[in-house]
């Protein structure tokens, strides 16, 4: 086990909310940015965790979507929040699961002494590339932002086991085509609006992860040396609405996952900290729990992980 | 040490040069892509290692620039270089210092066993957003991408050490500010076209590096207990022509640096990685060679690893 332990986090939500057959999404407000949920998240995870900026030595940005093509979004972050300080920042990038994969990597270097307490920055301004014209996507979308600080610990908690694949044959199956450097700005028009819009071809997406993730799972399981009796609680990727039919799918029991997708939608790298950070403190989380956090992101990448809470 | 040993590497330049007072610069033909490239290091990188994709089982991204907005870089390679098959693929970015990053990141996992073969891939195709009226980057920067396969290895090669800093006073001296979340490419119009283009202030860049890099770098010295006499070669980023100036300001001796800068000018993430690649096919690297990477990057953020090779 990868010594971590989790020592604050912190959400924030944007003003705006929308409604769509009574499923609520979030959206940015009149001149808000994601820098600004960020910051909220950020003060939010400090004073959960009694710390204050100078005792973070990393800043990782886990987001699905860049905020500029440079810097990184971990640069903007520690401008906005770790200015005239020396803290290195970076971004580490699975789009929908870069949570998990940041937490998963960073347990490596806590855990070898690299770095005694880490700043995880997740969130993704969805609305910003949304498309009117894809009801599936454009209604089930919200930005948001978290933000968890995770230290050393003392052994008693950790990273007991993590995994990552890629199914490359699903890379377009999530995707914003242009904006980035295979297709710029600059060749922006009306005509081709819809390549700089988000689009997802959710059926094929709940297709392939149908068929991949219940291997997957229990291979993720069995490496652990556990099962799903010893698991306390899962934290599924808010990917959709067809949660429940996917958790059905992996054999995972009802009362074992938490489903928020009609309160929150998808919140893309938010979804799964957002839930865990949200669980948390609801006192849902008592120490020593097996904490399992998996998903699927655009790639199509799938991560587990196993949390010793 | 973190047990890490590089397999093998592969370099790919674009088809098409441009000339500037003799400097050397390279930019995408027609209808080539920063795929095509990657796919061509990739290539020579398997080559030289003597391995095949099916012996890989990490791909990272490891670049300045997002490629889409939505899937990550890795996701995209994986896609052109591995499909039907389940490699993870990750970004680690760190924009022109990403390599380093992402060599001194693998090298936990490796170190401790979660891989045994990581393929970082890194490059940009800068050309795609320079600004013909900013002269000093326009006839700066290079298209290219490099590739390295990197194991385990036996414990007498590794990393000695490495470190990051970022000075975010710094985060919009080197930027692209429009194309992504925080400026959109639907709001891009003649008149703000500027925003889209590659922006650095090299001045106020060049004097931050200078104030900094001296202390940071002696520091690293001193904290992984070796003097420059240990020191076989150093591999700076290619961040300009004040190259020869910034390394005679940090004390590094001429004949100990590689100064391409005529001949390539700044690849971005490429630079660093593509300079390695090409002393170690001219022979110029031995095993136990102590190696200096090094450079800083948009944010302003500075790396450095030693790698005993």
């Amino acid at each position: 086990m990868r010594r971590v332990k989790i020592l604050g986090c912190g959400n924030a939500l944007p003003t705006q909310t929308v409604t769509f057959d009574g499923q609520i999404r979030y959206r940015l407000g009149e001149g808000q940015t994601l820098l600004d949920l960020a910051e909220t998240a950020i003060l939010g995870a400090l004073e959960d965790a009694g710390l204050t900026m100078k005792d973070i030595d990393c800043i990782v940005g886990a987001m699905a979507t860049p905020l500029q093509a440079i810097p990184c979004n971990a640069a903007l972050i520690h401008e906005r929040m770790a200015k005239g300080t020396e803290i290195p920042a970076m971004d580490i990038n699975t789009t929908c699961t870069s949570f998990v994969t940041a937490l998963d990597t960073v347990s490596y270097l806590l855990d070898a002494g690299r770095y005694e307490r880490v700043l995880i920055v997740s969130g993704d301004t969805g609305s910003a590339a949304l498309n009117p014209n894809q009801k599936e996507s454009y209604e089930l979308f919200s930005d948001a932002a978290v933000a968890f600080v995770v230290g050393r610990g003392d052994g008693d908690s950790g990273v007991l086991y993590a995994a990552q694949k890629t199914w490359s044959e699903g890379a377009h199956d999530t995707e914003i085509r242009g904006g980035c450097g295979l297709m710029t700005a600059f060749k922006f028009t009306e005509e081709n609006r819809e390549d700089y819009y988000f689009d997802m071809k959710g059926i094929k997406v709940l297709k392939l992860a149908a068929r991949k993730l219940p291997g997957f799972l229990s291979e993720a399981l069995l490496q652990a040396g556990v099962t799903w009796d010893d698991v306390d609680v899962v934290v599924p990727h808010q990917a959709s609405k067809a949660l429940d039919m996917i958790m059905s799918r992996l054999g995972v029991a009802e009362e074992k996952y938490i489903n928020r997708v009609s309160e929150y939608g998808n919140m893309i790298s938010a979804s799964i900290p957002y839930t865990l950070c949200e669980i948390i403190h609801e006192g849902k989380v008592k120490d020593g729990d097996l904490v399992v956090l998996m998903g699927t992101a655009a790639g199509l990448t799938s991560n587990v992980l196993l949390l010793k809470y």
